[in-house]
């Protein structure tokens, strides 16, 4: 299978569409590149208007949907990628991802919930999708999201 | 108008000066460059030996403070690339800004603060200063201050 | 004394050892090289098994602790790269390291935390070491730590 293919198929089985645009609100965009390099902007679990994934991890919401959190905001880093990019074959490597985990306080598997998103990036990007990661515990997150997930990706030239 | 001439007109709007030492504490330094990417320390608003706005957002501090707080911080950020540059024409791209707003547990409006920021950066530097961004809310920052910023830019080779 | 003698003294002063696998959880690497710069996961004062500063700084951990907890991540990343590169030779700058400390909701000396880092870093590889730095304040960290630290390093080309 080709990379947009696991694609898809993840986007299947998460039950939600990243085909559309993808939104982001405020002066800035969703991602940029220079040389080699490319930044996406933080990513919440957003699917069209709604934020599917709210609330502190541990008290309101469930490791295991903090995790479904994590992998709608790496699909849509990746979605961002993909329309950026033209595809996702250009993708040579995935240098960081840093997860901000919104945490009750004595929630401490942040790297549990990282791992979705870990996880579903090497099964679509295979090797190229091996990443360093940062994963912290923070207090809040735009609009309430469990979640909030940025990316650096490096890029072949064409 | 010049992005000197907007920087020092936006500096004026706000009250405050730029033109001095920045100064920044302990054993690191303001900014690091390499090849084309400069990247800037996380900046909090500090004006001389002043934290200006402290305390957490949402509570202790208004919306309207925490925006002029980013705006004194991407101000700082600005005027230390100006230092290290020598002018801010050599900007090519602002590749991330990172927005950490100390917050209220309820508060979560950290992309209306960071917007004030995002406004700025696109005013100074035009088209090159459209970035990808990444704001969360922690629960403390150094002295208090209410926002802290970083910023990664590239530069054009001269 | 060259850097790696530089390493191994501290090492020995921490009372530490970082000559073996530096373990790290999930499905991620402990770092990212490609071309000039080098991405090294967030590190946790883990020795061995063991996450040796552990609690909220400012009531369960106090400053100096918090001081050797940000030492050990640090080496922990040094050792990373000093196992990627062969040696610490070929670090031509460190761009940037972001410090995120536990933090009891009134603690605000982050930078006091991370300065430990910071001597570290310059003392083991001098001029090189010199580097851009985020110090924040969160609710929690993987495990309970008290500090992580990420680091981006640019290297020589051989």
């Amino acid at each position: 299978m080709s990379r947009i293919e696991r694609f898809d198929a993840a986007a299947a089985r998460l039950g939600y569409a990243f085909d559309g645009e993808i939104k982001i609100g405020g002066n800035y965009v969703p991602l940029v590149r220079h040389g080699e390099f490319v930044f996406v902007s933080g990513q919440i679990p957003r699917v069209g208007d709604t934020v599917v994934v709210t609330g502190a991890v541990g008290t309101e919401v469930s490791l295991e949907r903090a995790r479904i959190g994590a992998s709608v905001c790496i699909m849509r880093a990746l979605a961002l990628l993909r329309q950026a990019l033209g595809s996702l074959d250009d993708i040579a490597a995935i240098m960081r991802i840093s997860v901000f985990v919104q945490s009750a306080p004595s929630f401490t598997q942040q790297s549990e919930v990282a791992d979705a998103a870990s996880d579903l990036l090497v099964h679509v990007l295979g090797a190229a999708g091996a990443h360093a990661r940062t994963s912290v515990g923070v207090l809040q997150l735009p609009k309430s999201a469990s979640v909030e997930i940025d990316l650096i990706a490096a890029v072949t030239h064409r």
